[in-house]
């Protein structure tokens, strides 16, 4: 079986134990005699299933049960909408920090429903920053949220943490940090994830629902599927059952190497050897701001456009894969999400450097 | 590794070769050296495969190119929503059918938006009858379209084909019997189907808009996802990668089998079986009447509740699994789509005479 070092924006990487545990199980799952796609989503084992992978992450981020937690369809663009048609009012303004191309697609949907304010936007700077103290946010008091992006893989920023909000609730996007660092989970009003980024395959979308801040929804004719609180004490349609369950081996797989704290240090450890290679000498020139680097996505650029093409074409001989940059950006893009291996980041560095030493 | 008999009415039975096919597949697909999960839903692979499946819909429904295929998510849940949302203005009219269950919740969804006329309901007989003949049809002169559920999972009825509907579109949830028979395509605006019965895993809908009738949208301010425009030219944000490629699979299936000529015939045969051992003497009664009943969902009652739960205990026994009645209408339901083969069909036939002789 040939794998390869893959370095895959989303949907990207997943563990090798958990893609090999999948496949063992795909034409019958435990003593079932059926695959886990052929059965009900309300018989035994699906149910366990589902409850199993909400237990897991309510324990790996400590949400201390004061979460609904969802597994919707749609996406993160679903969220963008579906989170102002349940919550922003008409008259009511939400705060949107403009980070990317993400954010600017949530503001987009919020404004047909309620009033958006945009507190910070690096617009103007191709997005190459994120906020990193509160003075650069100019805030809306009384806002009933301020959505952020907590990390954008087009640029490869990331926010270095929560922003200050003087208590309104935070919304965000994280679907591409989710479960890489621990996060101050009172902050959040809902935080949102696409799972093909840090937690399996495309086709789920994990929803948490902060019990308290659902209590202010919109006064509005919402249709059943879009209201939040329709999914929030039963299954209520068919769910995406097989992405259900490798979302829940793969929270097995984040609590068996040891949660939150452990991804936030290998984390580190592979953004740091990645980006201290960029910044050994000036052939490769990071592409994010200093202190808006992100540790998922490590973007740079070669000294020509033609360097580049050649550097994508040998690493893909050397089995590095995907790692063209967003084709708005151009030049090399590393994602290097919690499944991607040590091993994988070690092997594009020692790339980078023979390249450079046959190239610079 | 041990298969059963799966009567699942959804998530239901996979053709085993799909399952060994992409079981063989799963850690690395093709020369790859990565899952088809692991990969961007606009690289190389991916794109075949979306390409693939969907010249296969159109080959095997001989959809001529008059119609949008879009891959979606949030099953036919979604779509009661969505349909109306894009295609029922304010003051326009829209005929929605009333044969079952998600009959119902489809003209919940479309109330939000329009105006609604049920032309025929079941809803007083238990929903055990659909509308054979045009003179049952109280339809509305000038009507959006009409909406109709070609089969209903619970009871156990379908359509026996389409309504006369003097040139009104069709708009169809056909979640239940899709590709199980051929249709006339050119009397439908919209076909939808959740793909867990007859063609896939959970997670992705299958939605054919007419070219034509997609033209008459509704004048309303829609959120990006939801309008189907957003997704008629290309794909729009990462859709369930996973479980289109599995649709492919079961596509590529259905077209090495004969296509729906071949299912009709099948399925005909594998119902006439069950039903003539149903109506062989009166110790099991069909739920749905005669003239109604359904080629995908075989329902039926034992003489007492005591019997039905033995009837169930020792099926399972026999490897014949998830044969249990809708809670709402008890009794016996064995679902049998297109993957459920005439051996499994046999098999629950030999069952029911042994147990009708040991308990009759």
């Amino acid at each position: 079986m040939k794998r390869v070092h893959n370095f895959s924006a989303g949907p990207a990487v997943l563990p090798l134990e958990v893609l090999k545990k999948a496949q063992e199980e795909l034409p019958s799952y435990g003593d079932t005699g059926t695959s886990i796609m052929e059965q009900s989503h309300r018989g035994k084992a699906y149910s366990q299933i589902d409850a199993e992978a909400k237990e897991r992450l309510n324990r790996i981020l400590g949400l201390d049960d004061k979460f609904h937690i969802l597994f919707l369809q749609g996406g993160a663009s679903q969220q963008f909408m579906q989170v102002p048609y349940n919550l922003l009012g008409d008259d009511e303004t939400a705060d949107y920090i403009d980070t990317g191309r993400w954010s600017a697609k949530a503001i987009t949907e919020a404004e047909i429903f309620g009033k958006v304010h945009v507190p910070f936007s690096s617009a103007d700077d191709n997005y190459t920053h994120v906020p990193t103290s509160a003075d650069q946010l100019d805030l809306t008091e009384g806002a009933k949220y301020v959505h952020i992006t907590s990390n954008n893989t087009v640029v490869g920023t990331q926010l270095p943490t929560e922003p200050e909000t003087n208590g309104v609730p935070l919304v965000c996007d994280a679907s591409s940090d989710f479960l890489s660092r621990p996060i101050d989970v009172d902050k959040y009003g809902i935080i949102y994830a696409g799972a093909q980024k840090n937690l399996g395959p495309a086709g789920v979308t994990v929803v948490l629902v902060n019990k308290e801040f659902i209590k202010g929804q919109a006064d509005r004719d919402i249709p059943t599927l879009l209201d939040y609180t329709t999914h929030t004490e039963k299954i209520f349609n068919t769910p995406p059952t097989f992405a259900v369950y490798m979302v829940n081996l793969v929270l097995e797989w984040v609590e068996e190497k040891g949660g939150l704290d452990y991804f936030q240090k290998v984390n580190n450890q592979k953004a740091e050897l990645l980006y201290s290679t960029i910044d050994s000498d000036d052939f490769y020139r990071g592409t994010a701001k200093l202190d808006s680097r992100s540790k998922m996505n490590v973007t740079f650029r070669l000294p020509s456009e033609e360097l580049e093409a050649q550097f994508l074409a040998e690493a893909a001989k050397h089995d590095l894969v995907a790692l063209k940059g967003h084709r708005s950006v151009g030049g090399v893009r590393a994602s290097i999400y919690n499944a991607c291996p040590m091993e994988s980041v070690q092997a594009l560095v020692d790339f980078m450097k023979q390249f450079r030493s046959e190239n610079g």
